[in-house]
């Protein structure tokens, strides 16, 4: 958390000698300040040998370059290439723009407007969507549109058609189902991998789907968590950015485990998104690498 | 956390022989259903003789007595005076009333406004008293009194009069420092011991007093802390009533600290006031029983 | 923990009004001090009606009491059988028998004989049952008989056979597989249900079976655990008693989580040995209540 | 944790543009390949301007380069005065060498020693000091010398002279004191700054000194630690490596906390150990870079 203007540049691409060497070079060549950065090796079968996979995050001083973020990325094209990099750049003085869908609970939008109000989360919320209009007023007291999109059986693919235009309409990056309850289209989770955040009420691998705490209640678990995750097609199965746990004991009703699971998910929501907004998370497969 | 009304019972005496035979049988004799009991014996000097003091909260279900509060109080005086017992009962049916005091921080009455709304925390909230006029149009919003008591250094007397006067008029139970930044004078802190609840931005007793953050930086801890406690005259040296940490490393900077701290603060102070809702926090000199 | 020698009740019978009152009004009429008591009442359907269970434990100082741990028994039976209670009670002054069953890892082990060494753990352990010698010297010099009994997929019944005639001829009375990475006879299982003790090397009911870490570091999880629980018949599924996790990044290769997991299970393993000799756990179905 | 040897260069020095890419430009232009690294800058004055110090540790496979250690040392030694580096290198074929000092407690020197049988801590134990022979046996039972020094008020001064002596005879390179529960010489800290690891049985800055766990349980604290630092002449003020904490309640009793401190101060001082032996930690005037 810089107080000055800065870039992220964050990339992945195939092992080899020199990534660092090019990469912090170039920066080196034009003066650039770096900040922060971190990299990651995934050694792939183990070896170190070169079938593995390289990740990079990079906070360079705006200030520091003598060109602005399209020559810088004009200019770092031809190192991209020549490393067959995944990578992007992005800009700390833009917001990004972030679209929250929920439901009936209450908690992680709270959570996630307590932060936005104090700009601990220095984002755009362009509109938020919901299936109900529990939140209608409490949202637009803030100032932000709220809009109904009202969810059932039948207008499944209605209603995530119309999410979809509202998502394009007000410009979204990111959306986060907040507590939103509903399984995502599989056109929705396809044409925005990696853009749509979900907090699943579960210590994931364990009690996918439904009722998590009952299943948990019934297992007979000492610890219940929580797990934010990219949205895909398969249910529960994308990949996890962040998780956590609270203990609980054979005094805990159903009741009593989802009180307490709502205090796990909203925090790990909240620090999922975060990473996800500072472009610490990179998706590697099925998992993720974290910057922290 | 029981659908059914129900009383508390909440004591403590000198620790002797045939306590809890004597509590739990009165209430057996009139077919008193026992939801949830819990005792606990201070040894003292340690040897199990009568040094001890005795701790006890028991919850019985309302509709199992042939009788109500009132007569319960009656019928139990004398075995109370028997065993010189400190003692109270309360009734899951009547609301506590929490007066909480904020200033211009707004993660802890986010919080705790989320949980009021949604009845996780099932309490009349009378007033909201600020000595700034931040979260005003929030708090009314919600359809809560906000009550603006300026606090200067020339005026504290006075303001601190208000506030006692204010909490009086709305019959205050419990008053919540909700991050209100000011120092309590001793005149309430006296007054109403034991009903004044503080969240303090560090793990105490590391960092009493100012800028707990800065102080945490400097001395290169590992984990910060928040705590909620009993507020006395002393600063930061009342009961403590709930703790927790978050991890930090090398790389968080002051700032990044007030942030991970606001989410530790929210999470202690919400679940020290719960437990002292529901009267699962008994004093014993300058330490807590918290019977979770 | 308590410095004077003192009995331990525990028991769980169908719930019902006045079961505290019996119990400690007995214990009152004898004189005998209550040192420490814990009870639960599982709620059954959750209406708080006699559907439910009721659970208990209750230390009284042995030297309280006009009669010894026989006689406690005979006039307790009586009270016992109008309860319709599963009951038991042991004295603290007879150390419980524990044999240990290791394989070819080490960290349990010298965990539970640095505990055993120091008294932490007072128990008997008399011996130590390993499929494997790697540790019989270290055994051996702490002064305990070390006994190999190699498993091969050809002598199973045989195996576990000679273990259950060693562990009947030493009368042990709790088996710990301190990572023993065998799969128990069914036989062992059902003779001494709740009287076997394993730890697994992950966060139940994620990854059961084989190479949890394996399938944790496939799986991207962020948190990894491990799990103490009764042994059973079907593989992983017995009550759990404790579990906790630990956390890891992108940055950890299975080998490192295998490093990690250690000291996950060590920890779990000593506590929840630690709960079970202290009779603070009582089995429920396959849930488990623990008094800590 | 790599199978395959490398090379750990561990450097700080002024921060400044490029400090990476002439780094990493070096290694590359040999062909080195860097398995991991991680980079740190202390903003000092938080404007990010050039008042600030540069961390780094970068792992470079050993047979990926052209040479050997000492002639990376001289090629590298230009740069490093470029740089106004303090710096390092390390062979991770080469043990480090360990003299651990132990008293009468046992469980970190049991953890100790199971970490260094199963070589996941992967040392040499040239010896072990104690002011008591409690562990003679144990030790030698290990193949470990146990070398027995009395320190007592009268002779502090010959004692510590003679640890120096056999720290130097046996090359010693770190100290640990595994609860040794003496107060090292001013002139063994001033010495061997940097060297000395200690484990604090409370989270400091809480509970300096002496019977800490009294002092937790008198000040009725909701969370006990532990802090692993390095040894300085002011008692417990050295640079913190790790901490950590545990849970407890009003229930336990002093022994309780020392009984669950004791899982916490193993775990710290094997987590910190290691990080010290991996040259993760780089001390920062009074605090510590830990590159986990």
């Amino acid at each position: 958390m810089h107080s000055k203007r800065f870039y992220t540049l964050s990339a992945s691409c195939p092992d080899r000698i020199g990534i660092i060497a090019r990469v912090s070079g170039f920066i080196a060549e034009h003066k650039g300040w770096i900040l922060e950065s971190r990299y990651h090796a995934d050694e792939g079968n183990g070896t170190g040998d070169d079938s593995g996979r390289y990740f990079m995050r990079i906070e360079v001083r705006a200030d520091s370059l003598p060109f602005h973020l399209a020559e810088f990325r004009e200019r770092f094209r031809p190192i991209a290439e020549e490393l067959s990099m995944n990578w992007k750049i992005s800009d700390s003085a833009v917001r990004k723009r972030v679209v929250i869908m929920v439901s009936k609970q209450e908690h992680c939008l709270y959570d996630l407007l307590a932060r936005w109000q104090s700009k601990e989360l220095d984002i755009e919320i362009p509109c938020i969507i919901s299936n109900h209009d529990t939140f209608k007023g409490f949202v637009e007291w803030h100032g932000i549109p709220f809009l109904h999109v009202p969810v059932n059986p039948d207008n499944k693919q209605a209603a995530y058609a119309e999410v979809q235009r509202l998502f394009e309409e007000v410009k979204g990056e990111t959306m986060v189902l907040a507590r939103y309850m509903q399984i995502i289209s599989p056109e929705l989770c396809a044409k925005y991998a990696g853009q749509i955040i979900n907090i699943h009420h579960s210590f994931l691998p364990s009690f996918v789907g439904a009722r998590p705490y009952h299943q948990a209640y019934q297992r007979g678990v000492k610890l219940i968590g929580a797990t934010c995750h990219y949205v895909t097609s398969e249910l529960d199965q994308g990949p996890i950015i962040e998780q956590d746990v609270i203990r609980i004991d054979h005094s805990d009703s159903v009741d009593d485990m989802v009180r307490y699971g709502k205090d796990i998910e909203k925090a790990v929501l909240a620090r999922g998104l975060r990473y996800h907004l500072e472009d610490r998370v990179l998706v590697h497969g099925n998992k993720t690498v974290v910057f922290r």
